[in-house]
Order: structure tokens, then C-alpha cells, then sequence
């Protein structure tokens, strides 16, 4: 297969491949915090981030939520559909945790009772700024109705993820999505949802099994990311009994 | 008059009257910045900026917009509404600057096609940080049909305020509101509009005429202020006529 590297990104590479509208991920053994300024090869990393959006993705596709996510290819690639992303993260927090906690003085694992939502402007030399609805119309991100859209799948979207980690004993505390542009124009579900772009705390024992342990040096995040993906696959094949 | 003292503010004083709902506000001689860091006694501020309010705030009543001004007591001093302050700071930008160049790298002085409004909450502790209409609501600041009013309102007093200073050659850049709910539980405009509270670049020379000269030590303010209040002053004879 002849392909074309399309984006290097921080935690993946993106190729083009045989078909117009397909893509190749590669999924990288690199871990990066604090908009890249830690940066460290991880190995196993790609590998397991492959797996785990990859199990989740299938999943919300069979609960009819629209994402890009088509097949694994190997261990560290998977094809997903072409789309354009657009320049926004999306955050959703379920219980405080992070700069919320810092920006609000609310304390860390104060249970929201509605899931707030924020906007952050996906650019790396203004260091991903959080910004507002009206930002976002300025600079041409989203047309109204598209913003309540990427909203309204993101609450949706929220509430198959709480679900599916609920089934593994682990709380969503909060996690960032990426939507893109189809072919078609349809806004669909893009990038990758893993312990890297999500909060997770195990239930019984509150200890984070995501990124966080990366951020705050807190140790080796492979053990953790493979639990995050035992538990899951156990379920999954709970299920098929 | 005995009177007590309520309120103690960066640029002013809040006393309460002998009439339960009215309170005594007293102008400062004092300039800070940067959340209070930068700070100064700056001789003759205060009645600069008492009569500078008092000029603006009796002609947006005129035009039938409330706010809590009732009447200029002494030079440094007027009476206003009892309100009970909303912790909101409402920014609202014609043009490009300060904070909204850095955060969304738009080069300063450009022109925003439509008005933008910005929230911040008002809180030293945590440096009035950017909130969104999410954080509004969970913070309780204010309902859904209050924000609305508060942002109508706001885009009211922009276009007030736009012609205000237009007629004196004055360009109305951005500005900063806060709204207090008053003993009949209504939303009114509060606090002050002077060239503390807003930017004003002189329309020929493009310079400042506000506080970005004490910001950015640019000189002394005081002959800045006198020039906005000789021109509200001039502009209102010529009304008389």
C-alpha cells in the first residue's frame, strides 16, 4: 500500500491510503503533556491506544453514533474515514478535576450535577486557548446550528462512554473529543477517545488510570493503559457469553 | 450624613445612606492594574471619573437604559441604587485588544464585524478568570433568561455608548459592565463607564485615552481623563444650544 504521510501529530500519524476517502493511522509510542513541552517515548503506548479507541470507537458505532473509526489494520494502525477536522476540542466534565478546578476554585472530584461542556481552540502557538460560543463563531469554527450539534452529540456521546466504563468499575471524570468533516459535509466523531484524552478513576480505589499519571510523574503508564484494555476486552467477552 | 462603610474597592468606596436603598459611592485618587499587582495613587482620579460616570450614566438614562446612578454629590462622590452586584464582568469588544489579540491571535485594532461578549468571573482569589455560559450556570451567577437579558442589555448599552463617544471623536474599542439586581430584584447596569473601565482610542491619532497609558506606564492619566471629560463636557453645551 502506497501511501503518503498527511499530518504528524503528537501522538499519531496520519497517511493517506488506497481508497480517496480513507485514511491510516498510525498510532505512536510517544507520550506528550502541557501542549508538548513533555514529551517521552513510551514503548507499547501506540499499540494500546490503537486497541483501546478501537474497541470503544466499534462500540459507539453500534449504539449509532457516527465516528470515523472503520477497521484495525495492525497493532499500532487502524483505518478511519477522511474528514476534515475541525479545530475545536471538545471537553466534557463530569466531576471536577484539572484546570476546571483551578480556573473555578472548585475541589478536585466535586461530582457536577449536569455535565458542563467547553470549548478549546485546537492551534499549538496559542497553546490550544479555552474560548467561548462567540470565539468560536468569529473565527468561522462552527455555524450555530453546528455548534449545537457537536453539543448535542457530545452529551450523547457522554452518556455510551459513561456506560461503557461504568461496566469496567472506572468513573468518566471528563475527556476531549475532536469532530471532523466528512465527505459528505456530515460532522462526525474523529480522533481518538483513551486514557490519553480521558479522566478515568478507578471506582473503588479513586486512583487515576489515564494520562494524568504521565503529567504528574506519577509513574509507568503502560501497566495502567493495558488494565484500561483488559478490563475492557473482559467485558466485551462477558458479553458474547 | 452617618453613614457606613460597606464596601471597600480597588477605585472606590461603597457607604451606605440615610435612605435604605441608596448608597454613597466615593471616587478613589487610586489607579491599579493587573488585578490590583500595579498600584498607585493617581491625585484628582476620582473626580475625574465620578464626574466622567455621572455625565455617561445620566445620558444612558435619558435613552431609557437603567442603572443605578441617581445624583453627583461632591466632586468625588454620587449616589446610586442599592444593588446587589452580579460577581460577572461583562466585556464587550468592537475592536481587537488586550486579552483578545493574545488569546485568539488576531492582530490588535482589527475591527470584530460583530460585537463579541466575553464573561469573567468576578473572584480576586482566582484572578477574575474567562468563564463560559456553562460556568454561569453552575456557578449560579445567573439564570439562562438573566444572561440573556444581561447580554441584550449589554448590546444595548454598546450602541449608547458607541454613539456617546463617536461624537466626540472617541472609538469605543471594548468595555467592561457589571449589572447589580436592585430591591425589586431587577437587573440594572451598576458599577462604572469611564476610561478605567473602558478602552477609547482618539479617533484621529488613534492613541489612547484610557487606562492602557497607566497599564502600560505609558505617562500619567490624569491629563487623558481630563481630555475625555472636557470633550462629554463640550459635546453637551453644544446639545444645549
Amino acid at each position: 500500500m502506497e501511501t503518503t504521510l498527511i499530518y504528524e501529530g503528537k501522538a499519531k500519524n496520519v497517511y493517506s491510503s488506497d481508497e480517496p476517502n480513507v485514511l491510516r493511522l498510525e498510532y505512536l509510542d510517544q507520550a506528550t503533556a502541557l501542549n508538548g513541552k513533555k514529551k517521552d517515548v513510551v514503548k507499547g503506548k501506540g499499540e494500546l491506544n490503537n486497541q483501546i479507541t478501537s474497541l470503544i470507537f466499534s462500540e459507539l458505532s453500534k449504539q449509532s453514533i457516527s465516528n470515523h473509526w472503520i477497521k484495525i489494520l495492525s497493532k499500532n494502525e487502524q483505518l478511519v474515514k477522511k474528514v476534515k477536522i475541525i479545530p475545536l476540542e471538545v471537553v466534557l466534565r463530569n466531576v471536577a478535576a484539572g484546570s476546571f478546578t483551578r480556573r473555578l476554585g472548585v475541589k478536585e472530584g466535586t461530582i457536577l450535577e449536569h455535565p458542563i461542556i467547553e470549548f478549546y481552540y485546537k492551534d499549538d502557538l496559542l497553546d490550544d486557548p479555552f474560548i467561548n460560543d462567540e470565539h468560536i463563531a468569529y473565527l468561522s469554527l462552527a455555524s450555530k446550528d453546528e455548534l449545537a450539534y457537536i453539543k448535542s452529540e457530545t452529551l450523547k456521546i457522554n452518556n455510551a462512554l459513561i456506560k461503557i466504563f461504568d461496566d469496567i468499575d472506572v468513573t468518566l471524570v471528563d475527556f476531549k473529543l475532536e469532530f471532523g468533516k466528512d465527505a459528505n459535509g456530515a460532522i462526525i466523531l474523529s480522533d481518538e477517545v483513551t486514557p490519553d484524552t480521558c479522566r478515568l478513576w478507578d471506582k473503588s480505589t479513586r486512583t487515576s488510570l489515564d494520562k494524568d499519571i504521565y503529567r504528574k510523574d506519577l509513574g509507568n503508564i503502560i501497566p495502567i493503559y493495558q488494565e484500561i484494555l483488559s478490563r475492557l476486552k473482559n467485558k466485551g467477552e462477558d458479553k458474547d457469553v
